[in-house]
């Protein structure tokens, strides 16, 4: 069985954020044994499992990728839509769209330390729709 | 229920590459709800979601990951195939060998600005295989 | 029908394993067609699925990795469990918690040069927990 659900999350600001609990609550029916995908339909944001419990582990993220692919890079092409929306785009390829997590005993089988993260890349983002899909 | 079809794309030059339309064509029916997996057998090669429209986004991809791993580092023990070789490992452990994506009333739910992109590292590729799974 | 095995993997050295046969040997059943979800119960290790065959290219992974996340960032904040704690959170993020692959005649569909990687970050780590999905 195939049940979707579609979310809407609030526009966050740049950076990381724990969205376990959206997920949660979005899904009305959770069945005993089944896998959850959670898919981001946007190109400048990113879906990952990461630390779910210190919060400079998320501020830290927010450093290191911004090292790892920094703005303004003097040999872009793609500069129109403002410093912050090439390397959006590339830090969305390396942590990816979507997650594939197994539900065990009418629950998502995190670890202990697992959260769900939305990656913001964006200055200035909307709001930013999910696709939670559930088979069982 | 669960389909594959199997996929032989034509060589590619190195860089990014929309196969939205060839994924689209390759699955003879698509049911009304699922999900669709797209895996590549390869281990230079690598899948993602990004934008679809304006082409510049794929050469700044070439550019900014041949930045992130660079070829001809001079620590490497892996060098016989030629310099691109394991920079092509590395970047496929960055950007993923599959994707997974929902199926809404009878197509794949990508955002607005989301296309299928094949990610070729090699100088000189040939063919690369996908597996396509839709399950309903 | 969906079936789950809880695997406890033994403590791996620092760097990449693969562990294709501990994932075909704690399978019990292979279906005929499916798909296999592998998810890793932590945030400090990755699964992905690279080279299988000579052995260097995983020792110039945890080479190529270590460059471009360094250790002992003077930035970072998160730094209470040790050097290599934040970036084993960022390795994961980039290289990611699950794959997902195609079962095809009773086996999975890897390419002939493709093994299941676990990416090992942390210097002294334990045991390490996967979820097996098998959905057919």
């Amino acid at each position: 069985m195939i049940v979707h659900y579609h979310v809407a999350l609030p526009a966050f600001s740049r950076g990381y954020h724990l969205i376990t609990d959206q997920v949660m609550r979005s899904v009305e029916v959770w069945p005993d044994q089944g896998l959850l995908n959670v898919f981001i339909k946007h190109t400048s944001a990113a879906i990952c499992i990461n630390e779910n419990a210190d919060p400079t582990v998320r501020t830290d993220f927010e450093k290191i990728f911004n090292m790892v692919v920094p703005e303004n890079l003097p040999f872009l092409d793609h500069d129109m839509e403002g410093p912050d929306d090439m390397p959006a785009h590339i830090k969305t390829a390396m942590i990816g769209t979507n997650v594939t997590i197994p539900i065990v005993n009418g629950r998502p089988e995190l670890g202990t330390w697992q959260g769900i993260f939305l990656c913001e890349f964006r200055n200035r983002a909307g709001s930013r729709k999910l696709v939670l899909t559930i088979y069982s």
